[in-house]
């Protein structure tokens, strides 16, 4: 099922590098384009109309209430509830390690300078709605801002035909801790947090997985607002050696390819048999999960398999890929996790399948994809926080200074920053 | 010369918090998408023929030599050497406190999970030419990233006329400890820098200022590679109690307006009389220095100033208008600190000017514009750095929680997740 390249055909394997992106459609951004200026002109009105329009419901409040929350909590199960305080507890322990602290530097003649590490003020957090309305990633966008001290977290999420939002939605917003929940989706939600309306406030940051309308909302108020990133279709690289467990291998493969149809699964192997293997137990698994037919597609598309002579040799191959998710199913793979340079989130050993990061293990499962791990980081408590810094310099240290200023600033042909020295020595 | 704006006067304070940014000419973004294509397609050839065009000089080989640097060296004193050497240790001494150690967590049953930080493997700084090439930015874009310990440096510029590159860009570069210097400037060469050509090595991050065909070549290969910022016109707010030296403020004042016609100056103050000192001491001062006629302009374009109650009600202003440099001209400056929310940098008493941060404090002069500080920071060694997460489960961690992620993947309706834990358990 899986399309088999040789490291050594460069051709063949800048294939695999290739962009996966498709790029938009001129219709869609003219579309959003006129979506967002609505909203930016006529506030709560455009929300209403473009919620008429597209969610085909019409809210009179879209804050959603105390009232539908309890509801909300009384229609999950207890058990469901307690797997997503699992959840949380694995999630805060290992993001709350990322708080960071300020610093100061004092020297002599009264000088001092430092960087504060403030949280970011308001932050909107965009939550599909539909089959793609997944409680974990609430988790994984609402948990880190709460450790960064972020003053308010705002949810907005698409009301459902009848007006309400999914309950599972609800009570993972509510496990997590969002301050207000909003009923509103698609372009208009992502126009309301960057320019503010009468009711939803303007926010610093917009966070969230959408469909291509949501993500080229956030591409075009990106630089008025902050956001998380422009995320690619899901990706995995498997490195596996000969002792893997090819059931293990290809369950795996398949977890990412049930994503969706531009999901990419590669396998990279040092053992030829293991391939046989691999192909034999897709074949087998594949007909006893439901999302078949997407995961042919999406291996048909994207769906590669390499043979490397070494695990250093597969590692390498991975660095130039930089895929989201790598997992390391070869023995001691801890030995080999300072040669990953470029990847995500890496999963460690036989029995470390991706899935147990997706929800459950405390990592966040919204990382950087489409070879963006070269340079981009996962979501975490840094994504919440900005820093800023600070000096002071006495007149004593300007007197004892100020004279290379002046030169540099003069040099580069800046006579007022010269001056602002030369008035205070 | 500054406009006297209400804090109370909602809609003309507005104004003073509307986007300075210009929208880019559509005929710039069209010329820069041919220049990146071509460059694409190409690549050293691309590079020679827009040098000859736009730089009007033919260059056999765009790596700058030993010879090149030597000669540079020669002809800058050895007083500005040093002047250099000292900034340098200043900067480097403020931003080592920035570099950051991964962390991990060690649970029962064999789990452990943390977090790398990663420095990126090759980094391309932009440096202007002509009267906008600034040693000062060369020390700021580069130090941080070699304390990051990036493996590769690159420094792209364009030639003079003559096929040589300013001197003292050279020097700042050789001090500063750039691995390699191309000559060549413009959209071109950040295509070079996104896409590799066979002479300059695709990079991961692109930093630095350059013009408007520049900053419109990095929004559009951002996301193929990381970029610092697109950065707006150059901005400071002054609050200024009664006691604060007139001259000195409008010194202030004055060292942002020299910057462009479009950088802003603002000047809050809790004391009428020192409105008006501070306009005599600008009519006075702005004569009897070198760019008056851009001071003048700047002023009349994006010149304010605000009366406040309370040096609090002043911070109030700042933080909503979000200055990229924020000097706070009081008395005991650093009580008030913490109630800055959003500045990019603080300057703190009656001698700290911005001027001592530009050049020589420590603190770094690349920082968010127009309202950003909202959500960005100062660039810093974090730039240069990026996370990566692992995370290890043992068959016994899997045995007791994986029910949990089953349940947790099925109510996803992602099968493929749940299957993956099953087959392992």
């Amino acid at each position: 099922m899986l399309k088999k390249i040789n490291y050594g055909d460069k051709e063949a394997f800048a294939k695999v590098l290739e962009d996966r992106n498709v790029s938009v459609d001129p219709k869609i951004t003219m579309t959003v384009l006129e979506i967002l200026q609505k909203v930016k002109e006529e506030k709560d009105d455009a929300l209403s109309f473009y919620t008429s329009k597209f969610d085909g419901v019409v809210i009179e409040d879209i804050l959603v209430t105390q009232e539908e929350m309890d509801k909300a909590m009384s229609l999950v199960d207890d058990e469901f509830i307690s797997i997503l305080e699992d959840a949380k507890r694995n999630i805060e322990l290992y993001h709350k390690k990322q708080l960071k602290e300020g610093y100061e530097i004092v020297e002599a003649d009264d000088v001092y300078l430092g960087q504060r590490v403030l949280p970011l003020q308001r932050v909107g957090i965009y939550v599909p709605g539909g089959s793609a309305a997944y409680p974990s990633t609430v988790l994984m966008d609402v948990i880190p801002a709460k450790i960064a001290n972020v003053d308010e977290i705002i949810m907005v999420t698409p009301p459902q035909k009848d007006g309400s939002v999914n309950p599972f939605i609800l009570a993972s917003a509510k496990v997590a801790g969002v301050d207000k929940i909003y009923k509103v989706g698609g372009a208009q939600a992502i126009g309301a947090l960057a320019y503010g309306t009468q009711t939803i406030p303007k926010v610093d940051k917009v966070v969230g997985p959408g469909n291509v309308y949501v993500a080229e909302a956030k591409k075009l108020v990106y630089g008025q607002v902050d956001i998380d990133m422009i995320a690619g279709p899901s990706e995995i690289l498997v490195i596996a050696d000969k002792d893997a467990n090819p059931s293990f291998v290809a369950a795996d493969l398949m977890s990412q390819a049930e994503h969706d149809t531009m999901a990419s699964s590669i396998l990279v192997t040092t053992s030829e048999q293991l391939v046989e293997e691999v192909e034999k137990e897709l074949e087998k698994q594949i007909q006893e999960l439901s999302r078949t037919s997407i995961m042919e597609q999406s291996f048909a598309n994207y769906g590669y398999v390499i043979v490397a002579s070494t695990i250093e040799e597969a590692i390498e191959i991975s660095n130039e890929i930089a895929p989201e998710h790598l997992e390391l199913m070869v023995k001691n793979p801890k030995d080999y996790l300072p040669l990953v340079r470029n990847a995500g989130s890496v999963f460690l050993g036989y029995y470390t399948c991706e899935s147990i990061g997706d929800y459950f293990g405390g990592t966040n499962h919204v990382l950087p994809t489409n070879g963006t791990a070269r340079f981009y980081s996962p979501l975490g408590v840094d994504s919440f926080m900005k820093k800023s810094s600070y000096l002071h310099w006495s007149k004593e240290a300007l007197q004892k200074e100020g004279a290379k200023i002046i030169r540099f600033a003069k040099q580069e042909g800046l006579d007022a920053h010269a001056n602002a020295v030369r008035v205070r020595i």
